[in-house]
């Protein structure tokens, strides 16, 4: 089984995400600079991998370090702002890069040495915990899934998303190893492709049954009664259970809604974000025109059409039948519901 | 400006819409066998052009007949076999390789020479009237289009479409026309990218402003106010008044009544099949999955995945606002109302 980051000697060994699905490339990223380009670049992607692979960052600065003791806040401030201005909408970057400044605080009084390994553990057991915490969701979630069940998703909320098992892609898992799934419908996700590259390449890999499509043919995939449940991952889930996540998510909860079929979200607590009243507030990224004019490379349109390009959309509360935790499933009214479990601490 | 297809001496000169917007290559068809596979393989495509490069191809078979008088009736059913297997959801193929063989019967006595100027002056009426059709679409449509315009259209119902000026596009083009387009949106369609390659080269020959987005971003785009109506051609309209038409366009409709902007279907009446009577009941074509796993020839995804790959689906009779017609805008309920004018005649 792949490994999609590795803390090694020589730096950051990432899985790099933009050449699968045709080679399966892993290189070092030696510098914070080349964390951020990794992240920026989509090498590494995915809400909670991001997450994991910035703190790894942030340990990494903290082991490059080679300026006088006095320096060193400035210098991990320096690699925060650097890492954190990647990319807007998935909030787990934040989280974790904050967990990684609260861990140096706590240890900034001690010798480097002290300091690096400190920060290196933490991030190593942000990494550790997202793949148990995946194990949690997938356990949650798997019981919302009927026999013979036919999963419609989109993007890459997979063991590639994370560092390791998945979030949607984990109650799949989950559920295929209860037996219970017959297919799994991937959407292409188009601009960049996560679903045919990645989700199709991820689930062929473990053995589940996959069949592509455009994302423009899920419509008519529910409306012939083939779909159970469509099953997303998040980059952002606001106090009031609005949820960012990749480009065309929106669509597939108005279609599932329509079509009277469950639409849940998987993803780890620290995609919630209390500080956001509601979806209206969560950045949206928009990206280069050219992920839309062409495919690897090919221009498929004229050269300087203009063209709209969000990463995310947000889909609201109201199209979503539950969202599956770590620490449990949550279901609406979920101000109240996503209050009352975030009052139970961060266990 | 270009033609999409012109009849010459030496055969049927067709735009070659897989070059485009690359190159914008002609080629000559100088038979049957190359004018089915012209069609099969989307070098000319929509609807109301593949009807006319049919009707054509029905003339140029009895231009290329070197048989005895008695075999001309067989060697034009062959064509007519062989043109009419080449795609099964537009309806106007059939209805204009039907209107060529009446035009056969009613010819059938006279010299070989008389026959083929017959079925040549049919197939050119054919075209003649397919463009005027698209002006008089165009006028119709344009009192539905309201002053500073968002419009959303998918796939390719323009001049490329048809014989000149287009379905959709013809409302568009007669909007622009009276100063009331603010922007096109146009739907990249996959898998075979006719928005991205063919409608915004279209529109931006012709200076009518377009923006390009993918498939997956309609929804999010009419979530934030930015589509006034959504305008789509047919390649199929049953006696309820059901649609089919570019795979993505029941998404659509879906998408825009959810927000409440109007949907509208433009084409000519020979798109209508009164002999089907509901959408059920019209063929959906499945196309070769490589249209899906590939993109200009470059694999997305593992070589083997199994594919969903349907060409067109079909959007209810309730989604729809109203529908186009060069003989009016017809508006529900459908059944009635076509039935109605189906009544009028063929004028």
């Amino acid at each position: 089984m792949f490994r999609t980051v590795e803390w090694t000697d020589k730096g950051i060994v990432i899985l790099d995400q933009t050449r699968l699905p045709g080679e399966l490339v892993y290189i070092t990223l030696q510098t914070v600079e080349e964390t951020a380009e990794a992240i920026r670049t989509l090498r590494v992607r995915g809400a909670p991998l991001i997450g994991v692979v910035a703190a790894l960052g942030m340990a990494l600065a903290a082991h490059r370090f080679k300026g006088q003791p006095g320096e060193l806040a400035g210098y991990l401030c320096e690699a925060y702002e650097k890492l954190l201005a990647t990319r807007p909408t998935a909030v787990n970057l934040q989280w974790a890069l904050t967990r990684m400044m609260e861990c140096y605080r706590r240890n900034q009084g001690a010798a480097l040495e002290e300091v690096q390994r400190a920060l290196l553990a933490e991030a190593l057991a942000i990494q550790q915990e997202d793949m148990e915490t995946n194990r949690r969701i997938g356990d949650y979630g798997e019981k919302l899934v009927r026999p013979e069940a036919r999963i419609l998703t989109i993007c890459n909320a997979g063991a590639l998303a994370t560092a390791g098992y998945g979030t949607a892609l984990g109650v799949i898992r989950a559920a295929h190893r209860a037996g219970k799934i017959k297919n799994v419908w991937a959407c292409e996700t188009r601009p960049v492709l996560q679903g045919a590259r990645l989700t199709v390449w991820e689930l062929h890999q473990d053995g589940i049954p996959v069949t592509l499509l455009t994302d423009s043919m899920a419509g008519y995939l529910m409306r012939r009664g083939k779909v159970d449940a469509v099953i997303v991952g998040a980059d952002r889930i606001a106090a009031n259970g609005d949820t960012a996540n990749k480009i065309g998510t929106y669509t597939l909860a108005v279609l599932a809604e329509h079509h009277e079929i469950p639409f849940y979200v998987a993803a780890p607590w620290s995609t919630v974000d209390l500080t956001v009243d509601d979806g209206e507030q969560i950045p949206i990224e928009f990206r280069d025109p050219r992920e839309v004019r062409e495919i690897g490379g090919c221009l498929t349109t004229i050269p300087d059409v203009p063209v709209f390009n969000p990463a995310f959309d947000v889909t609201p509360h109201r199209l979503i039948s539950a969202i599956i935790t770590e620490r449990g499933i949550i279901e609406p009214p979920y101000r109240e519901n996503l209050q009352a479990i975030a009052g139970t601490g961060n266990t």
